[in-house]
């Protein structure tokens, strides 16, 4: 079923993808979604934000700051901390903005100031059944370990299939552990439009299949690397010091063999270094290992954190300016929101009228 | 627990209620919906809406007309007609104001209209948890029949929660079946409180305990007067003819015994009717009894038929006025979601600034 889902979906690299080539009726939209739960990591940076880098220049993007995904579970698992949460909304804008999202070529704005994805959420609400929510694989796995499962995590993919649907987007790059809650929106679009008339696209995937989203955990390469893993050793934040890169991939897990392969299944380790490498320049790891095959993986390391250092110091230097006139990026979500909420306005002007929540006749 | 309950309760009957004597130090606020589901019948008139009606002289009312629920069960019991539902949510809003709701003391609203009632929703499904709402009493008994449960159905009870909550209500006027959702609103108005201060008055419930709460089906008098009960025999609707209202008080259920008595367990059929004609006439069923001891059932039911339609004919003749005259409904729905608005935004603001929601440091 996997398999046969990903035939529909796009996959794309880091290299913009020409979505012209798509046939629908719908004009092409994208949107994605990202919480406010802390600084990107390279894992994100290469695996998601680039690609919506990438896209804008030839498509509309629409990117959230799910602020209202990232409350789902924190009174369960005090993951989050409310007081912090404004500071880290912005600190995700200038993330964001640092790594190049143009906040006059696409949105940038706040989940929980536009009203209309909730609203929507609660029609879809409607549309779908407790059995299949409680079938969602990611919220049997999240809720495994929690006694008293906040209602939320339950409701979780539908108030995305709103975040999704509310915009009328064609295309949404996410990563394959969203694949079910993209299913999901999709089949909440089907469901409404054979109810209602043809209202919404079927929203597609776009998968990002290559390395740049497999980049591992440094102190596990068999995880993905995550935010929420508490060893902060096992992640490079993009506004990591030069001393903290080196130090993270010196501590970085590898094997005995001190030559350096792309071998991910039998040597993660050091294959996640060269994977790393291969995602910033953009050669292939064959042809990296051979370059440096009079290296051992001590000295490798080295390279490696130069090159990431050398990389991320542009992004930093354009956060950290930012991060200094916090008026701008406030401007930035005031806009974005004002400009969503356009959309999502004539969207529910639509949905009102067609499930008779109105009274004018 | 029910009585436990109970004690910290306001059993109001017909009567004007005086609530300056309740010690809280928040304004007295009083929040009521109706589902725009049918017109109304006298079980819904003299068990509710009179009750609205008497307490609005001393108090704020806030009456939504509550069409996100009406959606809940729509789709799969098709019980609700998509496209008769605006008309549905006129004639309901007619109904209200005929039977004495004043549109300039009281905000009478469209729930869709308010978005801050789902934003607030969301919040609230962070705070309560699945296993709570899978307990939920009406929740079980509404989807004992029904294969594929709307997850609507099961979120049912956190959106009125925040319907009551957005208010900052103090007062909710609702029948036994609610009262296990107001008992979640007050829980989830505790927990909001316990983890970011002061935010929302415990609502409490105001139970009408008296007859007219209790005024029974005409067909099955051991149910409750319903207006989802397929035999249109079964209640008297405010805007019924007096043709169908003498014959449908005629075909009401009564036993073999001609003489005219007030027993409710023994003999529940003529014990309604001289229930009816007690909660119009505000006299007691056993001073009725003794005045009409003379009649026997069928001479009684004729009595009871002409009361009806005498109590009814002013409300019928307002309500046709109003139904005359759409463009008045529709201004007194918008002016009601304006007012309603006002109050949700100033509740929003401080809840989104309290769990963080925001970015204004």
């Amino acid at each position: 079923m996997f398999k046969q889902f990903l035939k529909k979906c796009y996959i794309i690299g880091t290299v913009p993808f020409n979505f012209c080539t798509m046939s629908n009726s719908w004009p092409d939209r994208i949107i994605s979604g990202i919480q406010p739960t802390g600084i990107l990591h390279i894992g994100n940076y290469y695996g998601a934000v680039k690609n919506w880098i990438n896209l804008q220049n030839s498509n509309e993007i629409i990117c959230s700051i799910v602020d209202f995904h990232s409350i789902t579970l924190s009174y369960a698992s005090k993951l989050l901390d409310h007081k912090k949460l404004p500071e880290n909304i912005l600190l995700m804008t200038a993330c964001l903005l640092g790594c190049g999202l143009n906040s006059e070529k696409s949105i940038l704005f706040l989940q929980s100031e536009v009203p209309q994805h909730t609203q929507l959420c609660w029609v879809l609400s409607c549309l779908t059944t407790v059995p299949r929510l409680a079938r969602q694989p990611q919220y049997r796995e999240k809720s495994e370990n929690i006694k008293d499962i906040p209602s939320g995590l339950f409701f979780y993919p539908v108030l995305q299939a709103a975040d999704i649907l509310i915009y009328k987007a064609t295309k949404v790059p996410v990563g394959k552990d969203q694949l079910q809650h993209l299913q999901l929106a999709s089949h909440l679009a089907r469901k409404f439009n054979a109810l209602y008339g043809e209202t919404f696209p079927i929203p597609e995937l776009i998968f990002s299949g290559n390395i740049a989203s497999k980049i591992k955990n440094l102190r596990n390469p068999h995880k993905k690397m995550s935010k929420s893993y508490p060893d902060k050793l096992s992640r490079i934040e993009i506004t990591d010091s030069p001393d903290d890169i080196t130090e993270k991939i010196k501590k970085a897990v590898t094997d005995c063999t001190s030559q350096v392969t792309y071998e991910p299944d039998i040597r993660p380790g050091v294959s996640n270094l060269v994977g790393i490498h291969s995602v910033i320049t953009g050669r292939s790891p064959a042809a990296l290992c051979d370059e440096v095959k009079h290296l051992n993986t001590g000295q490798y390391k080295l390279l490696v954190a130069e090159i990431l250092i050398e990389t991320l110091k542009p992004i930093q230097k354009e956060i950290n300016q930012l991060l200094n006139d916090k008026s701008f990026l406030i401007s930035v979500l005031k806009n974005g929101a004002i400009k969503a909420s356009k959309i999502t306005s004539d969207t529910w002007t639509v949905v009102r009228k067609k499930i008779g929540c109105h009274y004018f006749l």
